[in-house]
């Protein structure tokens, strides 16, 4: 038995976790796990009903549960998505980039990851005032930077893959603190002899993925690079549609689209799942590796194979131009599963 | 009589410096204007001959002149312009983004421009060591804010578009320092009732660039976000080939093309100098306004319709796929001037 801790979210995010709950009952229904989900609340409407956008509730029953699942949060994202990786040591950031039928992607052979630094960078809060100006410390470090190149190289070694490992920053620039991300990057290549590695700048690289997205299997980069490069990257691959994030420490991780809350469609029961039930693939995944659980890995192929086929069917929600509403492509997948 | 300094470069800088000096002696023998042009060494080559990347001969003779082109510049290339940018206080770096015909463009309808701001962020080198650790000062004040946000508007009103300026940045986590620059614009914007002003995450920016890039119109952002959406909107109209760049000052302005020294395509006489060229077209704007010379804004409309007329007849250098050298293509120009 899994203990899954839920954070419902803002915007679309209670409609993304009904179908999330729905997609987690099939699984213990029919494929024979046993999730237990517990619904928290964090975001816009947590800090209007508490006054923390982070109450200590869901901290706690968080760090009693084996797993984290987090719709999208609206304004306060940051006070709740940026602290919880920094309490909990999430310290590498997974954004798979792939190529689905019928999504608008720029190519159908994409199939990369982004494997992001989520400790340090510009997100410390570490800012001032000063006068009419301000500054913010841009903190890198050698042991966050090696610890994030060991998990891209050990991503690419168990990917079917070019096994190829692009480190991006900007030393040309910042010459000490992306100096020594890519010189920790360098040496960490040197224990793996069988992967390819290259380094690219973020501004040739932001251009490199419209002009030759196949070419990328595994990019690692520091935290803010990272976020501006996944969300170019999902949408290189239609959107952000099916746009999972894995964020991942020693012990634990929690699991989220890489989409926001997009009010605008808040309610409306048209938002695309994809993306949060991709999340819980990649859940599957890493509660399947972490504790030698094959059925968990096994779900997680059939989970992803499913959305696949679905898709591929032209199946789609009424947000990205589909017939479907949210509850009946959930349906779908959980009567194919 | 203006004089014009320029640059060189490195890799394919001096074969796109003598497409440019081609250009502007047709210019000068056609066209009834006369430029000066002086050749500078700065970059890879200057440093190993004279061990500087930027000798003081070549800044002493750039401030002495006009206005300055500068080709691409290889490694050194932060040493050169970097540097420029600050001791000019070339402030406000132009970036259009615009399909051309026959470019591999996402859409045909693009017309944007990017307005980076130039002098501050990550780029004023203020980086340090601590034991394993590294730092650099994100630096953002009011002024160099509400310079490049004025610059911003500015551009907004001359342009026939739709008059908008996204001020794009990450607030959400850099709370002080770009809440400031944000803050910064809103308080200009109100000085432009007629222009329509919007504010987006850099990440939705990297994202929306793709997905509706024929929604933006002036963006302005901070120096190293504008590098980065720069490259990506480049890439979105087809490809550096076609990308030019201002460095706009009070008093002085630096043209060059966005693209680097392509080193692998060097001496080949294959070289796309369209960028370069493009970037003429943007001296020639700037002295014509500065001067109040119409004749110079007539030329530089002159010679961007050039310019597209000839790659409309699908006309290309071997570089990006077409037949012609990089010599033939100039001829082709100079002969249609
Ligand atoms: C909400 C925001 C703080 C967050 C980030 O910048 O990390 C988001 O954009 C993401 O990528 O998860
Ligand atoms: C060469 C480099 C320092 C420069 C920058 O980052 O500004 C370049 O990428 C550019 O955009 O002009």
């Amino acid at each position: 038995m899994y203990k899954i801790s839920l954070i419902t979210g803002d915007g679309i995010g209670p409609e993304l976790s009904e179908s999330a709950v729905s997609v987690i009952n099939a699984i213990n229904d029919k494929l024979g796990l046993k999730f237990d989900v517990t619904k928290l609340s964090a975001g816009d409407k947590a800090l209007k009903e508490s006054g923390k956008a982070l109450p200590d509730e869901t901290v706690d029953t968080i760090k009693k549960s084996d797993a984290c699942l987090k719709a999208p949060v609206g304004e306060s994202a940051a006070d709740v998505i940026v602290v919880l990786r920094r309490i909990l040591d999430l310290y590498a950031n997974i954004r798979p980039a792939k190529s689905y039928p019928h999504m608008p992607a720029l190519r159908d052979d994409i199939d990369m990851v982004i494997v992001r630094e989520n400790t340090e960078d510009l997100y410390t809060g570490k800012e001032f005032s000063l006068g009419d100006s301000a500054v913010a410390l841009r903190i890198i470090s050698e042991n966050a930077s090696k610890r994030i190149a060991k998990y891209a190289f050990e991503t690419a070694k168990q990917r079917n893959s070019m096994k190829k490992v692009t480190c991006v920053h900007k030393s040309n620039v910042m010459r000490i603190t992306d100096g020594l991300f890519a010189s920790s990057c360098t040496e960490v290549s040197k224990n793996y002899p069988d992967i390819l590695f290259e380094q690219m700048y973020v501004d040739a690289c932001a251009m490199n993925l419209i002009r030759q997205p196949e070419q990328f299997d595994v990019i690692v980069t520091t935290n803010l690079f990272g976020d501006i490069l996944s969300d170019e990257s999902s949408q290189v691959v239609g959107g952000l549609g099916m746009a999972p994030a894995a964020n991942i420490g020693d012990n634990f991780a929690l699991f989220e689209p890489v989409h926001g809350a997009a009010f605008d469609i808040a309610g409306k029961n048209i938002a695309n799942p994809s993306s949060f039930l991709l999340s819980i693939k990649m859940m599957l995944d890493w509660l399947g590796t972490k504790n030698n659980d094959s059925k968990c890995l096994e779900v997680g192929q059939k989970l992803e194979s499913t959305i696949f086929n679905l898709v591929k069917t032209g199946v789609k929600t009424k947000d990205i131009g589909g017939t479907k509403s949210t509850s009946e492509f959930t349906q779908a997948i959980t009567n194919m599963l």
